[in-house]
């Protein structure tokens, strides 16, 4: 393995799916829903395939859903963006992730991540060369340390990536963080890659997407997807939303990644994308009485249970069972009780910050997250 | 856009699309079918949208997609091979392709190259940061000149890339060449990646897979895919198989660029990959018709055409109708006949290698062959 790669094991979620087939666990550890997607996006699949939209993609995006995309974006945040000039379709969130740092950051570029972070951040910027600076989140509220923020930036500073609403934590970023974030950006000429591909998945307050603050849209690259909102993870559908210059940068590195994505799937995804407000009500609705099911479950087991306003993740602090770290809870877990939480110590640079912190997903339907809480009632 | 990519433009396949659009011309440049791919397969995939397979999938493939590989490679050359340890699933090709380089290839290492190659080997080389020695194969027979390719090795060699059927030739690696490049290979332990995705378009010789060579599977990353042999160019569904350590170094970067591929496009191409011997005798078959019109019509045209033995390309030389080099030429043949072929200088580290030459796809039906030729026939 080439040296960029030597100090990533295999995905953490990778792993715990594996255990949790193996042990016949309940699997409330990586984020995919145990239902399907709505039927008009598979019908619109189906029928793509059937109208023979089978061959390559426009390298940057099928044009419709560059355009759906697009309107989405507008309705969103109120920006206007060409679809094609400003809009790069990826295989997935991750890929637009990774040809965001391997398109914008050079070798030696110090890049800002606030831990717990999305494993693909740190090996892509691996991959890219940069130095990665990381700040910690922590309990109970995961609230940005603003002042450490301003003290991380320096000269080298190229970019801070953000993720919000947050997974694992399913913390949203406030107002004022934004605010404080987006005039440091500013005034020291710093990009924002901001993953919000959990923008749907909004509880409480309503998301803000970082492009959308004043001045801030010519230093942004939004990172969405298609997975989350319409549970259909296994579609592999994403996209960057940047201005030009940066596009630039993006689309020549996916151009060499994937050189394009599934043109069925994105046929799938213009329909998807323009889905009645109905839809993403429904959804939030129905993601809400999963959350208070496993919360109230959760505590009523004995965690500590962190505030989630966003995603479909919530951590907990496992330290009453008695376990020495996370990555040994989620070990019981797993074998004298059958289900899979993710540990999140490997979100850190540092393990140590993670280590009493584990994270469950309520992407299921209420009778596993049932069962799951039953499970840990019984054994733990 | 980061140093890594600097130098790269637009891809040649997208810029002569996106003019193929814009002028009405017929486009013999971008290898895709204008002809849909197979029944059987498309209602696979159908199926597996509506039976639900629509999350994520294991992160090196479904594998049931695994396995139909493992099987497709054992016919093919003889090879068993654990499909859960020595394959993995990718986004296209063009991903594993990227995934190799980047998760094997370090910082200075020598990756030699045959020109003309596919534009992406040099672009993810440059993204390994590799130092590219590049080896000229020149008409009419685009021979490999062995003793060069003998003296381009040095201690600092990890790998070559080889591609047979090769892009955009035609050319197929004959025995003898591959014998002597495996040969030189283990003597000097370099590795090979072996591009094979026109494998099943080989029109007078079998193709050879330099993985069956004695000695080579140990240290060969195999690279092939759905789209060509399928006639789907658009659902982006490749593979990588390697032994096992060099397989973890593709795995790893394939987990961070892209994580998974795309979950019922996996199932279907499952489904696809166990074929009967028919199906590919007959796209053969369909091919060999093809080419031959092709050919007939350029030759008459009064290009001087090179003979291709594979894939679905041929490439000529364009100098009897003295326009200055292969852009100038291919521009022309855009604006003034309304055909679009692809300019073969991009694929070359020194691009006056190719400015006699030019590409021609056939993979489009015979009515779109015949009008190409026709229009050259009367305007050039
Ligand atoms: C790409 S696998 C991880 C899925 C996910 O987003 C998560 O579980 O955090
Ligand atoms: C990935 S776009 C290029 C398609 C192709 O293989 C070619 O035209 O050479």
């Amino acid at each position: 393995v080439a040296k960029r790669l030597e100090k990533f094991k295999t995905t953490i979620f990778t792993q715990m799916s594996m255990l949790a087939i193996k042990h016949g666990a309940i699997n409330l550890g990586q984020g995919f829903p145990n239902f399907d997607g709505p039927d008009f996006v598979k019908e619109a699949a189906i029928q793509a395939i059937k109208d023979g939209k089978n061959q390559y993609a426009r390298g940057f995006g099928v044009p419709d859903c560059n355009a759906a995309i697009a309107e989405r974006f507008k309705k969103d945040t109120g920006l206007v963006v060409d679809p094609d000039k400003e809009i790069t379709v990826t295989s997935g969130c991750t890929e637009a992730i990774a040809a965001t740092m391997l398109g914008l950051i050079n070798p030696g570029d110090e890049v800002i991540v606030f831990a717990p972070f999305y494993d693909s951040y740190e090996a892509t910027l691996s991959m890219a060369g940069a130095q990665v600076k990381s700040i910690t989140l922590r309990p109970p509220d995961f609230a940005v340390p603003l002042d450490e923020f301003k003290s991380a930036i320096s000269k080298n500073t190229r970019a801070v990536l953000i993720n919000t609403p947050h997974n694992p934590t399913g913390k949203m970023f406030t107002r004022e963080e934004l605010d404080t974030i987006a005039s440091l950006c500013i005034e020291n000429d710093v990009l924002v890659f901001s993953d919000e591909v959990y923008d749907k998945l909004a509880f409480e307050a309503d998301h803000i997407s970082m492009a959308s603050l004043p001045g801030m849209y010519e230093r942004t690259v939004t990172l969405n997807s298609l997975g989350k909102t319409f549970s259909l993870t296994g579609w592999k559908i994403g996209w960057a939303i940047a201005p030009p210059h940066l596009t630039w940068g993006v689309r020549q590195a996916h151009s060499y990644l994937t050189f394009a994505t599934s043109t069925p799937m994105q046929s799938a995804a213009a329909v998807a994308l323009r889905a009645p407000d109905s839809y993403y009500e429904e959804l939030r609705r129905d993601y809400s009485t999963k959350k208070e099911i496993l919360v109230k479950g959760l505590k009523d087991v004995g965690f500590k249970v962190f505030p989630s306003s966003g995603t479909y993740f919530v951590v907990v602090d496992h330290t009453p069972f008695g376990l020495e770290n996370d990555i040994a809870f989620c070990e019981y877990l797993i074998k004298e009780v059958g289900v899979v939480a993710i540990p999140t110590s490997v979100f850190y640079l540092n393990p140590e910050d993670g280590k009493n912190l584990v994270r469950f997903t309520f992407c299921k339907d209420e009778g596993t997250l049932l069962s799951a809480v039953e499970r840990m009632k019984e054994k733990l």
